[in-house]
Formats: C-alpha cells, sequence, structure tokens
C-alpha cells in the first residue's frame, strides 16, 4: 500500500456534468486518503479558484489543490486553455493536472500532452468501470504520487 | 477494470542501480498489459534510445516508447537533464514520464515538475511495497492512462 498522507488532501474537480461529478465525488470519497474535494463547473470558475479570484478570495477555504481532474468541455472557458494556463504560471505549474474527459479524440489528447497535462484519461461508460477508474485514480495520485510543498 | 490494449506496449526503464531494475522488469511483467521493458542504465543511453543512436540505430528493435519510468541520479548524463531534453523535444515530450527515484529532495520533486515530469514517484525501501507499487504504477499508466498515437 502506498504511504497514506496525514494531512488531507485538496482536489479540484472542474466538470459541469452534475452526473459525472458525482460519481466522482463518491469515488474520492471512498479513498483510504482524507480528501476535500472543491467542485467547480466551467473554466472561468477554476481560474477564479486557482487564482484566488471573486468568490474564491478565501485561500483558507479555497486552498492550492495537491491535483487537478479538468474535464475539457467546459462552459466559459474551454479545459485546454485552463490547462494551457495552469501550465504556464510559475506557481501553479506543479500541480499535477489529470484530464478526465468523455474525448477520445486524438487532436485533444495530443494537444492536452503537448499543453503537459500531466495524465489524460477517458472516462468510461459503465457505472462500474467508472467507479474502479476514481479508486484506482486517487490511490495512485494522492497514494504513490509524490507532490511539491506548496509555496 | 481498465481497458487493457491489445498491442504490446514499450517502456523504457532508465536505471543504473540493478536490485532496483530488476524489482521494476519483474513487477511490469506481472502486468495484464503485455508489455516490453527496454532497460538502459545510464542518461547518455536513454537520449541514444529515444534519438534512435549509436547502438539503439535499429528503431524496430528499439521503438519509441508509450511509457518512460526514469531514475534522476545516473551515470554520465542526469536524470534531471534528460527529463528537460525530452520536454523540450517536440516529437518525444508527449511520451509519460514517471520520475522513479529514492530521492525524496525537495529541490528535485520541483525542479522534476518544473520540467514537465508526468509523475514523481519515491522508491519504496520495503520489497514487498516495491512490488505493489509496480502493479499500481503499471496499472495506472499503461490501463487507465490514455496515450498520444505515435507518429
Amino acid at each position: 500500500m502506498a504511504e497514506l498522507p496525514g494531512e488531507p488532501l485538496h482536489i479540484l474537480l472542474v466538470e459541469d456534468n452534475e452526473a459525472h461529478a458525482e460519481l466522482v465525488i463518491r469515488g474520492m470519497r471512498d479513498q483510504q486518503v482524507a480528501n476535500r474535494i472543491h467542485h467547480v463547473i466551467d473554466g472561468e470558475q477554476a481560474l477564479d479558484y486557482l487564482f484566488g479570484r471573486g468568490a474564491f478570495a478565501d485561500m483558507k477555504k479555497n486552498p492550492c489543490p495537491n491535483l487537478i481532474l479538468l474535464d475539457l468541455r467546459l462552459p466559459k472557458i474551454d479545459g485546454l486553455e485552463v490547462l494551457k494556463i495552469i501550465k504556464t504560471t510559475p506557481k501553479l505549474l506543479r500541480i499535477p493536472v489529470v484530464v478526465l474527459t468523455s474525448s477520445d479524440a486524438e487532436s485533444d489528447i495530443a494537444r492536452s500532452y503537448d499543453y503537459h497535462a500531466n495524465s489524460y484519461v477517458v472516462k468510461p461508460l459503465e457505472f462500474k468501470k467508472f467507479t474502479q477508474l476514481m479508486k484506482d485514480l486517487g490511490f495512485y495520485w494522492l497514494g504513490w504520487n509524490t507532490m511539491p510543498i506548496k509555496d
């Protein structure tokens, strides 16, 4: 088993599909790692969260996440644009970003890696597989992967 | 369970410690995914492999890998330098690179993410944990993670 950290980990979930968000949140709740999920529903909210703007100005309530789960097709600002901004912003670029999307289009995969997504995962269609994915994904990224210390 | 690809996957393992390499190779052999591990023992060999130079000129025998497992403290050319070259070379930068190292130094972690390592994993000291890590790591990266189609 991976070493589990004592501090709760913060996950920023950027997902406009309510059913998918529910599956992720449930799957992550079942993790052996204590974590808190901050759910935002479009690209603009994601950037507001990460830059501590507007409704997310309280950084104690909305701390810098340890992991970002990012959908691609998002209202207001597209997920690829959000990814590009994260990975070109010095204070954000070390945060692991897992693209979690329904798209298996080669152009989305290629561009995500070009923009330095840490990982690209296609959402399974079946409920059971989705649940298993969240378990494996959570275990790998919250358990095994070593995250940089936040500034 | 993740979707398992039909084609064998190629893993480039860059590791100078023979005992560690043996653990990785054994762990990866136990995967449900068919894979072939190409093991090189220093940074120079890693780059020769990736650029198809010298002893690695036969690209059929030494194809572009689907995943790179990269140690940091390496003879000849350091792992961080190898990582930097991979992630600034257009034909290589989409290949997922997992840094797999004994170092948990904050400077190594930070620099690896700055150079766009996809993931950073500290080798467990215990044999059992190392074996479990290789299982989980292989399952995540070869099973769930979607890789770009090679050119």
